[in-house]
């Protein structure tokens, strides 16, 4: 079903109609003269708006003072994208809505997977470049069924159907072919459940199935799926080392996909960057977006010197009404955040086992005052959600970090590129440009 | 002694150091095969950051469905830079600071009036321009030895030194000439003063002078001063007929310094998003967002079908932490901030007269709760400022608009170019960039 739809659908996209294309004289340019990409590394950071970018550069800079450094991501500023979707009730877009502009070109209406407005199943990249014969991945650090990269290879009515979307991945086929041949991500309780085993269903299929770094940098198959957590991953800063970052999952990605001659479509979520912005927590924050960072530079890595390659790393929304100073202390201080040790989800959890606030050295290696320190005590008899909250108000406080919504927020965000085509990815666009560009430039 | 440092000073911005000129193969292609521009109009939204402008794109799309038209800045939105100062102090800027990076290519301190991180006058690009033989405008919304317009025109430690500033404008010469050929916006109280009297002093140096929009129409005179308002002009959304609009001015600036066969330098400032923000007013955002559009849309026409100006709009940082949508209600409604005709400030100060809340409905077209009634009602016996407060946290609710500070934030802000050269503003670079750009692009 889905493949006859590459040659109707996917032609629906009249570029030369596209009032933004039209209008940028350098794209239109490059749309003459396309030399076609054989590879193309997507990088979403899911929440990360312009604030979280910038954050970044304050919070890599070690002296507060000077010059900041540029964030791998300032050096390969191309453009903005607007991401509202077209939902019926919500001009905020959520991330499957966003995810799927994204990934097929067609805006359409929050929760959507897959699906245009009119709740038709529409192709995405991904696919298309399965179609094309070249080779597939997702790699976040959700569940791999989430929003985002559900958008590239699943086809839904509702983000929540996480056992149909996981499914999905291994019943859909391309040309006969397995739609993704690398997935790495948490969702173990998605794929292993009590009415299908999808993970034995992949390994009957020639796939490797790894659980921990180990195995996932000791393994040879070509095709792979890699659950290591029953959800989400921890966060990067709460993550012990058996467990692989983005950047140590990109890596195991890019090995594989570039055996195929006829190339790859990789997608990298940095899924949790959205979760810590719904949190208001800025340490998990930043630890997400120096996750996302790493395995952005992998992929930049990979790319340069080929001639072959495009990579593009953008969000799907900003999240949280993040914003570098508040209340007008006109002092964002981000050696609050570097001086703590986990996210405030561990060390709360940590407190209520202990009881005992001196517990809190082991984390938070900065002054609390007597007030800050009585109100964490008082919270210890009650949920560890208070608590866990507690400490978010007083890290926010200290390190001067605004917010403004635990929902998403509308404004544009940046998208960053490197490689062949890149220039096309420049100026603002819709989010569902992106995608309509990387369909005519795939080889 | 200014004119001294052009030899001195300027040459010490050397760009083929500039890591960032390095990195970027576009601009330093650019730079290789630079070919120079005659005219300059540099447009500065005070606080405009990302959200204040895709907010603009919400608040002018009708429906609040569907796809949304682009704006104006959307069309040549090709940049984005960083504002952060070198203040000892705060790791967020001021305007005067990042103004003086905008002018002099150096980052400063804060309050600093084009003076260096040594307390050093260095030459702006404006007094460089004039140093070349161009015309120069200084065009505003606040008063105009307010500090963002004062930084391009004057030298001093503090921008709170009003009135020294103001004399700046008429005693410092460059080669003997008047450095300001147009200077249109607020400001009477510091020009005619007890100890001086500014304006007769421009009126014998040959100046025109103008004080509504009749005059600044019907004046003759190559060379202009036009003060409006004793301190800011009223915001847009509140001005009356008699006092011209950013764009009115800005026509006016250009209808004079256009004749210079040599060019011009022209400085436009949206002066007052900042202030709205510092208001937390949306109201007054978008009045003054708008207002700077129609003046940057003016800009363009002049650019369009020329091959010698370049056109910049940006802005020196972000205030307020304003976000579009707040807790979590994923439904921005700017048709509450357009049923509103003024601004809180001059609906606070009606009732006040009226003490009566049915003059609330010539004002506030959208249905408001019996508890917002009571809620203003009892702020009658207040201040007004209690009034006006009152009335900006309704608003805020109901088109659910969000923000973190009174003061502002650090975030990068956006870059928008046209014409000769916009493609060196391309990328992520620090707001200092821009000044060393446009010093090494002026004919």
């Amino acid at each position: 079903m889905l493949l006859s739809l590459f040659n109707s659908t996917v032609l629906q996209h009249d570029f030369s109609l596209n009032p933004f294309i039209q209008s940028n004289p350098i794209i239109q340019n490059h749309f003459n003269r396309t030399k076609k990409v054989k590879n193309v590394i997507f990088l979403i950071g899911d929440g990360m708006g312009f604030s979280y970018t910038t954050g970044l550069r304050y919070f890599n800079h070690d002296s507060q003072k000077g010059i900041m450094n540029p964030t791998i991501f300032d050096q390969y500023f191309v453009g903005s994208q607007s991401t509202y979707s077209l939902d019926s009730e919500s001009n905020i877009t959520d991330s499957a809505a966003a995810g799927t502009a994204l990934s097929t070109g067609f805006k359409t209406f929050n929760g959507a997977i897959g699906l245009n407005i009119n709740k038709q199943a529409v192709p995405t990249v991904l696919e298309y470049a399965k179609f094309r014969g070249k080779s597939t991945g997702l790699v976040g650090t959700s569940q791999i069924n989430h929003a985002t990269l559900a958008a590239f290879a699943a086809h839904n009515e509702s983000r929540e159907q996480y056992n149909r979307i996981a499914d999905n991945y291994l019943d859909e086929r391309i040309d006969g072919k397995n739609k993704i041949d690398v997935m790495l991500g948490g969702g173990t309780s998605y794929f292993c459940r009590d009415d299908r085993n999808l993970i034995e269903e992949f390994v009957k299929n020639e796939y490797g199935y790894v659980t921990n770094l180990h195995e996932l940098v000791t393994n040879k198959n070509k095709q792979l799926l890699g659950l290591f957590a029953p959800i989400e991953l921890p966060k990067q800063i709460d993550r012990d080392p058996t467990i692989p970052s983005l950047s140590q999952m990109t890596i195991a990605a890019l090995k594989r996909l570039k055996q195929n001659p006829n190339g790859f479509f990789l997608l990298v979520e940095g899924s949790q960057i959205d979760w810590a912005g719904h949190d208001n927590d800025i340490v998990g924050a930043m630890s997400e977006v120096k996750d996302f960072e790493a395995a952005f530079k992998e992929a930049i890595q990979f790319a340069l010197g080929r001639e072959d390659t495009i990579v593009i790393a953008t969000a799907d929304h900003s999240t949280g009404g993040m914003s570098i100073d508040r209340d007008g202390n006109h002092k964002w201080n981000p050696s609050v955040i570097k001086s703590i040790t986990s996210t405030p989800f561990v060390i709360a959890s940590r407190l209520h086992e202990t009881k005992d606030l001196t517990t809190l050295k082991n984390y938070m290696h900065f002054p609390l005052q007597e007030e800050d320190l009585k109100n964490i005590q008082s919270t210890l008899e009650m949920g560890v959600e208070n608590t866990r909250q507690t400490l978010i108000d007083i890290i926010n406080h200290y390190s001067s970090t605004g917010w403004t919504t635990k929902g998403h927020t509308g404004e544009d965000v940046p998208i960053y590129a490197y490689g062949l085509n890149r220039h096309m990815f420049s100026g603002r666009m819709e989010n569902s440009d992106i995608a309509k560009i990387l369909f005519q430039i795939m080889d």
